[in-house]
């Protein structure tokens, strides 16, 4: 299976590449540093990301960059890191991406559980985060070509402790929780899920 | 009690000034036709309708616009009209109305039945839903001195039916179902609640 992980620079993106590249023709993309140079919050790049690598059975982003601050100082301006980053970034490899992915091929977006469970300083990443999840049900009805979409929502993960203290009470996801939690979306036959590996 | 209402010339406005009006001092605001022009998709026109209204005790938002149409010709152009309307819009009343709202002040949104029961034509409204759902129980955390936020989510409602055959089998909210909604956002205890109004 080709398997485009996008975001693979990153401490979830890493540990996805070496556990699926035992099993699967891999192609990394990151803004750089990887296989394949995108920036999610452009169209053109993502087009020409999908141009370079062809066609594809499975994509898997981890790409979710978000506003994380103080309340007070949350703006329009902040607010659109996640808007342009998290959300439009990974709607767009879908809407895009749909036009080259194989027949029964499945994407896999990055959520979080801070669209149910807020906390402080996150705002932006909850809106983002609850944009994404409800795209991807509305996604699911709508792809042809038997290509399922998924979404994976982990808590904080036990790769970053600098988040801990902001998400007191917070079991942390392991890297092998979240790698299965893609297997599902991957692997799996289900659509339209948000998957918590936990 | 003086309520500020977004939207006040759509079908759900209209009936929400009436409605409010027998109790309460309502200032209308809409793009135009009400006492107020306000465009939600400009902070600078936002911020000049909270200077004009002054300190207020409560805002209502039924401004909702999104994309509704055919899965293949949504891409990321036709995306933004429910990022900039329904979701940033909405999002930022309430980013800059925190500045103008009185202590014990509540906010009421619009979302929608769409982020969880999707339907074929409307994932840019899934996903604007989906934000603005999220981003309410993220701000109830944050909001300083008692004030409230919530949403209230309808269902296809029956003063439009020319929705009802996107919507199969969904029993059309009412119009007094819907004010009955806002009645709880506003006048209940309750914040950060996604109120279904059916």
């Amino acid at each position: 299976m080709k398997i485009i992980i996008v975001g693979a620079t990153g401490t979830m993106g890493k540990h996805l590449t070496e556990a699926f590249r035992k099993e699967h023709e891999v192609v990394t993309a990151a803004t750089e540093g990887a296989d394949i140079d995108v920036d999610i919050t452009s169209t053109e790049s993502i087009d020409n990301m999908y141009k370079k690598v062809g066609a594809f059975d499975a994509l898997i982003s981890t790409a979710g960059p978000t506003y994380g601050g103080p309340w007070k100082k949350l703006t329009d301006t902040e607010f659109r890191k996640g808007v342009e980053g998290k959300m439009m970034g990974q709607i767009n490899l879908v809407l895009i991406g749909q036009h080259y992915i194989n027949s029964k091929g499945s994407f896999a977006l990055i959520t979080g559980a801070l669209t149910h469970d807020p906390q402080l300083n996150f705002a932006n990443a909850s809106a983002a985060n609850g944009a994404v999840d409800a795209f991807v049900r509305a996604a699911a009805i709508e792809l042809d070509n038997d290509i399922r979409i998924n979404a994976v929502s982990p808590t904080v993960i036990e790769n970053s402790p600098q988040y801990f203290p902001y998400f007191p009470g917070d079991i942390p996801v392991t890297m092998q929780q979240l790698e299965f939690g893609f297997r599902k979306a991957i692997f799996g036959a289900g659509t339209g899920q948000i998957i918590k590996p936990y």
